[in-house]
């Protein structure tokens, strides 16, 4: 497999071609960023610690039967995967209160939900990512109801599994955000990132933020708290 | 029927309590405000428009079966009705695209949407009314998920009745806000007002505001935008 031209520069990560029209070649980067990009830095270590993380809990995932665009990592900073066409959505799972939910509705963070909710935004860094219904996705034909329930179906299969595999390793689950893509095929697939730039995850026993939270908030060191979540997976750490 | 003490005012009404606990007096007052109080004026004859526009539209409402907390018209400016516990939610229904809607989506305005949208607002002031999915209103314990599913019932069908009767005069009803309460039998009532308050009224044939956007954006005078809807429903104008 080849690496072509850069197709897609985001915030995070470069997406390059390949040989292959249906395979893109990613390359995750040191860049933190947050608040719709208004707070930024260059962390050294992070693009590894990420592609190591998400290509770890892809795998996992797979062996569970979910299907995502990830074919293997190729390096410590890169990984290949299926080319897809994002469906224009963030799909947040939230097991417990934070983040935006906790500032909008005004509740305080880290109480359990009854059950875990499952939210739409729309993918649009211009107006903010803003929380979107079901009925305002379809009449503004982003996605069809259909695939709407789908995606609800996918997250809550993958919550389950993620819950689990936090679990054994001492971290909770707090919310997380999913993105999908089409493949060629037309298949619905779990695309982005899995990491803990899209994941809050909270030490069980001391509600220790493992998280991006620790650069959003300034709480520390965001490499030794991606290095932790890497070495409690079983991953090839630094430290 | 005796007025009693204030007990709640509110930005655009006082409500009073009377000699039958079931029953309060409403004043509607000169007061209109916009942007979540942001911006304020005093406008003489709000009052009575208002009070006179809802009077109308509710009894109109109760003549095709629809229960509102409204008992009767008291003054030019007052009304009496049953007393209800408000269901912290704003209940909005589109059928073009506009305010909100149109700004936080970045969809432009007065487009039809392929069906009526309905949306939650949590009514809250100091978070500014965020908008809330039928989950998070379940897990939030604001209502119970029947009861959202009632107050989207109700919410369509008083929009086909009132589109009907605004088409009947050359208007079109663009969206609207409506408040349910339960009355102490804990019988779901439309409740609050529909007015140019909380109405978007356009022309039929020229898109003129005749609404609160007239005030929200300065587009002319409020009292006479407010004469001509009171007076084409056949209300008691003073033009």
């Amino acid at each position: 497999m080849e690496k072509k031209e850069l197709l897609y520069e985001g915030k995070a990560k470069r997406v390059y071609l390949t040989d292959d029209e249906n395979t893109v070649w990613i390359e995750y980067k040191d860049s933190a960023t947050a608040y719709n990009g208004e707070k930024k830095a260059e962390i050294v270590g992070k693009g590894r610690l990420n592609n190591e993380i998400t290509s770890l809990l892809f795998s996992k995932l797979a062996e569970k039967g979910i299907l995502s665009h990830f074919i293997k990592k190729v390096s410590e900073t890169e990984q290949l995967v299926k080319r897809v066409n994002i469906i224009p959505l963030e799909v947040i799972v939230r097991n417990y209160t934070a983040g935006s939910f906790s500032k909008r509705l005004g509740v305080e963070e880290g109480q359990k939900l009854k059950y875990p909710l499952v939210e739409f935004c729309l993918k649009n860094d211009d107006l903010g990512d803003p929380l979107v219904t079901d009925d305002q996705i379809d009449v503004l034909d982003i996605a069809a109801p259909d695939e709407v329930l789908l995606l609800k179906e996918n997250a809550r299969e993958i919550n389950t599994v993620l819950t689990d595999f936090f679990k054994e390793i001492d971290v909770r689950l707090i919310d997380f955000k999913l993105e999908f893509g089409k493949d060629a095929d037309g298949q619905i697939l779990l695309a982005d990132e899995v990491s803990p730039d899209t994941c809050r995850l909270w030490d069980i026993h001391t509600n220790e933020k493992l998280d991006k939270d620790v650069f959003r908030r300034d709480l520390g060191n965001l490499t030794n708290a991606y290095e932790t979540i890497l070495g409690r997976l079983g991953g090839p750490t630094h430290v």
